[in-house]
């Protein structure tokens, strides 16, 4: 904000019952988090390379340039500012604009530190520290995305010249989707059928350059390009997601990611005593980062709606005063703070999987794999719960703003075009939720054999009391007790998934049972991850939280979030008896009146999120709330209003005034 | 499709087990109407003026010049070939763009039909119907959208002149949203406050002509442009959606619509005996015609994904055999069939809307108003509910085609932008919900007094069977009765209605304890509304239905749409004890056999939706299937594929690639 100038929501900041700067750490994570974010932010959001408000208006070359131009020069920031890892990634952040880069260090990169051996590790990974070479992630093909094992390029090792032919063999096993492919990537990490003497060993990674270094013209053999233009207008159309065939191109041996597998020189397939759960702690890795994202496309969208809902007003008024906040009326509330709630809640338990990495990467390298595949269905639904709400969140924020959201310079339509592939890539929703499922069936199975439930499924251990227990919540008060609630959490969770069990036992064939039942196993395999995400809100709350009110406003936050979650599924929490219709009533009332406490602190728990204008890019967001003005003046910048009279009026609406019509029938 | 070209769907037409072309008849309301439909759908097909492929690539000038040619093109059309009413709205449909004809025809000159004297009918009529002036219909302000009671625009009296002074008093007045007036509309139906010698009396409507019809200069004291670009890169961007301010603009008193209430040469204000009601059938008629859209724009999305889950595969491939389609992937079906289903019951329930607005209309002429509130809560609820379902299903949809669904060609993010306006516009769903509510909260505080309720709330004169039946299911076969369905249906909302009532009572003043309960409320007029839907679905099944097989797939689908909102809304149904949870199961049992009842029949069903492949404009959704050739063939189509090199290699990337790193902290 500008200094001196108004502030439209200074009265709503007023009534914040907490201390904003302290929840801004704990919403950061820590206060070196919070400065460096800060500072970040702010040193893109003053730079004229990186604004964004004429995206919608570009053509689709005229984007993808200026993000060639944005890319180049945040690099040249960084390196010239000598930034950080953590740094240099916060920047790509603010930058917000899906770009190739996103892909070089985000896929390219811990492809390699993942697959490749150390020798390979030692080549590759400086030549793409320093951006000399430029690399994607090529696995989906045009005919196969969910099913790796299903893709069709082959990687056939020929051993006269000790190299592999990489090639495409179909139309459907052309590479498509990859980001960063079409136009810019120097190399790809492909993935294909390694054929070896005519023997097929699965997937796998291959290093493979696709342009020249010296002019960028793809060599011999590759034909590449663009898949052409996605949802939204700027949205995720900065990035050149590619489509890519091979015409029997030749790479050397040593290109093959050899970490798990090697091909000697010999034409010998071995397996390397690296186990192969190990590429459980790259997805845990990638799976956190989204998790992270997701609680910040969604506190983004409702920080836009919380604060346009403070300066909208609308029915209500009295004596010809003022018209009501719609912030005030309690649909609006309920619709808008259990998402407020939500961003809290996905925030922290991404910070959680943040830590279950690091316990995951030290188990690895401790030898310890028993654990890993709960942490990879946690993971993995975690994903794919946090997605999804957060998809249709940003859409709900949006028409929460009325007509106005619907305004390209609200900030939302974008947001949401560019958001919703999280639901799809890093594995689509419904397939992560029947992995889940499919663990949580063979938990249950095992309860009786005396396998104990571990991690996120350790409540299974207590399937004999869980299974029958009451809630014995007799007030709506009873309801702020987060040990009634995870309890009535964990009763659903089980009964859902322990049903789910009997009823595949009635299937004569198990694989057929699962194939007949998915719709009910996605249900439970969410129950499940909603629980966690509960949970996990509620032990944040065992931390010491420092700051003025802060730890009530979380505690507030959590039991929206989870109440709002219970009476969405209503449904599974009394069909499997774990609470009685009355109490549902009573979570009900007490979501009420937690509505009416989150009310006088809405604007500044959005303000915790510390988002620059500049990262909001919406004019109802604006920190100010100073929103008409702006969209009168914005409205003029629009092409279509450099004439007053539109070009095409000569040809096209001048005629239809001038016609004299004699026959029509109209 | 051309002739002698593959169908790789022929398998999936094969299995179909009933007659599609008598379902495009059942589907269209008649067979007239399939062939008025079928032949403005091939006329816009065939006319190379209409292509839409290219739309997405389009720069915002050259997006809405380009709609300016398709409508004064398809007048031209209409004009030529002497098309009746009926064809030149499918012509309009089919070219599948909005314009400012829609609001022109949709609005303008309703409008004026509505609340324009006889006299001022025959004056403007006649201009309007040749389009020799192109009219809008300004209401929605800056600051003031829902509550039009709230609008600022004033328009005041002069009685030395005869005339009356249009002007915006604020930046918040300024008209904002109407279609049509950024760049075309010469005419608008504007809304202001009407003053007469200093007194208000409410919001009126007044012709004011906005641009010269010489040279389309904007009038003196006229401020008019477009607001800007809107949701998705095609979409709505081809309409010229306006601001507009008046600058004490003068106009003649006879442009005030003066049919309810006039303002005589004295000044005199009079109420007329046209009865206010009127506006009630205009509400019902607009409503209809956003129901019945709703149905087009869902089937549309549900043509594209279970065409396109027909021709995907994925996992499943034994011994090397093709992977699984993912139609038959029971989670697939439980999101997709649903969908189908829905669209089949809101084309149905916007056809019985059509004959209700004929009852109201013919009701109003006799001069009967009592059962105006109940259609007009109907019709409020029924707009809410269809539209909400139908923005979120094209998103599903979306989804359901995986990564591929992301590309602007799959047609589905585009019918998205264009779609979710319908949410808002008409009426914000949120605020309708309210209304219904306060109808059913009022039927329902009534009852006592011996008020017979009637039309679609009839049924809650059975309130003292319906407060403490129970269902008698048994089994799963049960549940295709439909009238054990509706009576489930009926005490769900009879008893979520009764405890709101009793809720309300409780509190001293009734509109706090509105406001209190909203959200509450909301849900229960989403309830009846469901109930409206589900019933009129079942009585269509009443009628006798022509053609092998056809009201066989009806049932099924009927079954499908009440059982899946049963399922979505358990919680609602088990709380108010309308069902057990025993029965609950059962039902979803039920569905999980008519979605494999459904399966064989699906491309058929969605076949009767008798769409064009240039309507759908979908690669996915290809009535022959033949999606990987033709995504592949688009791609290349993109500007970014232009030249190989991209533009901005030079500048942006080549130096990245070449650049000497030594000092960064990477
Ligand atoms: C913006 C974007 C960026 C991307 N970037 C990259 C990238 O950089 N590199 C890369 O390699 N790829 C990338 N992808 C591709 C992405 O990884 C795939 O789209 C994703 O894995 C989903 O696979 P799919 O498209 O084949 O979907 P499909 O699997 O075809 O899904 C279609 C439908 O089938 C259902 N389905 C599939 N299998 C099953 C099953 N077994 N049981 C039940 N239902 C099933 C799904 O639920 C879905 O509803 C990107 C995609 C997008 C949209
Ligand atoms: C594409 C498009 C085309 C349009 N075309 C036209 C046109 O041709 N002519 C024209 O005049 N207008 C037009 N409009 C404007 C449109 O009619 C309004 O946007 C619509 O009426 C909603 O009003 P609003 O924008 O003021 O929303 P608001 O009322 O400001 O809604 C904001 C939020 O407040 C909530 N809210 C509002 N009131 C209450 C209440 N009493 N209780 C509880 N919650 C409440 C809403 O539910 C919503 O969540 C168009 C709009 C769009 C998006
Ligand atoms: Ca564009």
């Amino acid at each position: 904000m500008e200094v001196g100038a108004p502030d439209y929501l200074a009265g709503e900041r007023q009534t914040a019952e907490f201390d904003v700067e302290s929840m801004k750490v704990t919403w950061a994570g820590s206060r070196h988090a919070l400065e460096v974010s800060d500072r970040m932010a702010r040193l893109v959001a003053s730079d004229p390379v990186f604004r964004k408000d004429n995206r919608v208006m570009l053509s689709r070359k005229e984007l993808f340039k200026n993000t060639l131009r944005k890319a180049a020069h945040a690099w040249k920031r960084i390196v010239e500012l000598r930034l950080t890892e953590e740094e240099a990634s916060r920047v790509r952040f603010f930058v917000d604009e899906p770009a190739f880069t996103d892909l070089h260090w985000g896929m390219f990169v811990p492809a390699i530190k993942g697959q490749g051996t150390e020798e390979q590790q030692q080549k590759w990974l400086p030549l793409a520290y320093k951006m000399q070479i430029i690399g994607c992630y090529a696995q989906t093909e045009l005919g196969h995305g969910s099913n790796v094992q299903g893709l069709e390029t082959t990687a056939t090792f020929d051993p006269k010249t000790d190299e592999f032919i990489i090639h495409s063999p179909t139309l459907t096993s052309s590479k498509w989707w990859p980001g960063g492919l079409g136009k810019v990537s120097t190399h790809a990490v492909a993935y294909a059928r390694l054929i070896v003497d005519g023997q097929e060993h699965g997937v796998h990674g291959f290093i493979v350059q696709l342009r020249s270094l010296d002019d960028h013209m793809p060599l011999p053999g590759i034909t590449v390009g663009d898949i052409g233009m996605k949802f939204g207008s700027g949205a995720y159309n900065s990035m050149d997601n590619g489509v890519l065939r091979f015409d029997n191109v030749r790479i050397p041996r040593d290109q093959m990611l050899m970490r798990v597998l090697q091909v000697t020189r010999e034409g010998k397939v071995i397996q390397s005593d690296v186990p192969r759960q190990l590429i459980y702690g790259t997805m845990v890795f990638v799976r956190q980062t989204i998790v992270a994202d997701a609680s910040c496309a969604l506190s983004r969208a409702v920080c836009i709606a919380t604060r346009y809902s403070a300066v909208r007003r609308q029915f209500g008024s009295q004596n010809g005063g003022p018209e009501t906040q719609v912030i005030d009326y309690k649909t609006q509330q309920s619709r808008l703070f259990p998402l407020l709630a939500s961003a809290y809640a996905f925030r922290f338990v991404s910070e959680w999987l943040k830590s279950l990495y690091t316990d995951v990467t030290e188990k690895l390298q401790r030898g310890e794999f028993s654990t890993l595949p709960e942490a990879h269905a946690c993971t993995a639904g975690l994903k794919s719960i946090t997605t999804s709400a957060t998809a249709d969140a940003i859409e709900e924020c949006r028409k929460l703003c009325g007509g106005h959201g619907y305004l390209a310079n609200s900030g939302l339509p974008e947001l949401f075009a560019v958001y919703v592939p999280a639901c799809t890539y890093e594995g689509d929703n419904t397939v992560l939720l029947l992995q889940v499922a499919r663990f949580l069936v063979k938990t249950v199975s095992q309860l009786g054999s005396g396998k104990v439930p571990v991690g996120t499924t350790a409540y299974m251990g207590r399937a004999r009391h869980l299974i029958q227990c009451k809630s014995n919540v007799q007030s709506a008060e009873d309801w702020l007790n987060p040990q009634v609630v995870v309890e009535a959490f964990e009763a659903r969770s089980l009964r859902m998934s322990v049903a789910c069990a009997e009823n595949l036992a009635k299937f004569p064939n198990p694989e057929e049972g699962f194939a007949q039942l998915a719709a009910d196993l996605v249900e439970a395999a969410a129950a499940h991850c909603q629980l966690i995400v509960v949970t996990k809100f509620f032990e944040k709350l065992q931390q010491d939280i420092p700051g003025k009110g802060v730890k009530k406003q979380l505690q507030i936050l959590s039991s929206v979030y989870a109440l709002y979650i219970l009476h969405k599924h209503l449904g599974d929490f009394l069909s499997t008896g774990s609470i009685t219709p009355k109490q549902g009533a009573l979570a009900n009332d007490q979501l009420r009146s937690l509505y009416s406490k989150i009310r006088p602190n809405a604007v500044a728990l959005v303000d915790a999120f510390n988002y620059t204008d500049h990262y909001l890019s919406s004019v109802l967001g604006r920190y100010d709330g100073n929103v008409y003005p702006t969209l009168y003046e914005e409205a003029w910048k629009d092409p279509l209003n450099d004439s007053v009279v539109p070009d095409g009026y000569q040809e096209y609406i001048r005629p239809l005034l001038k016609q004299q019509i004699r026959n029509a029938r109209l």
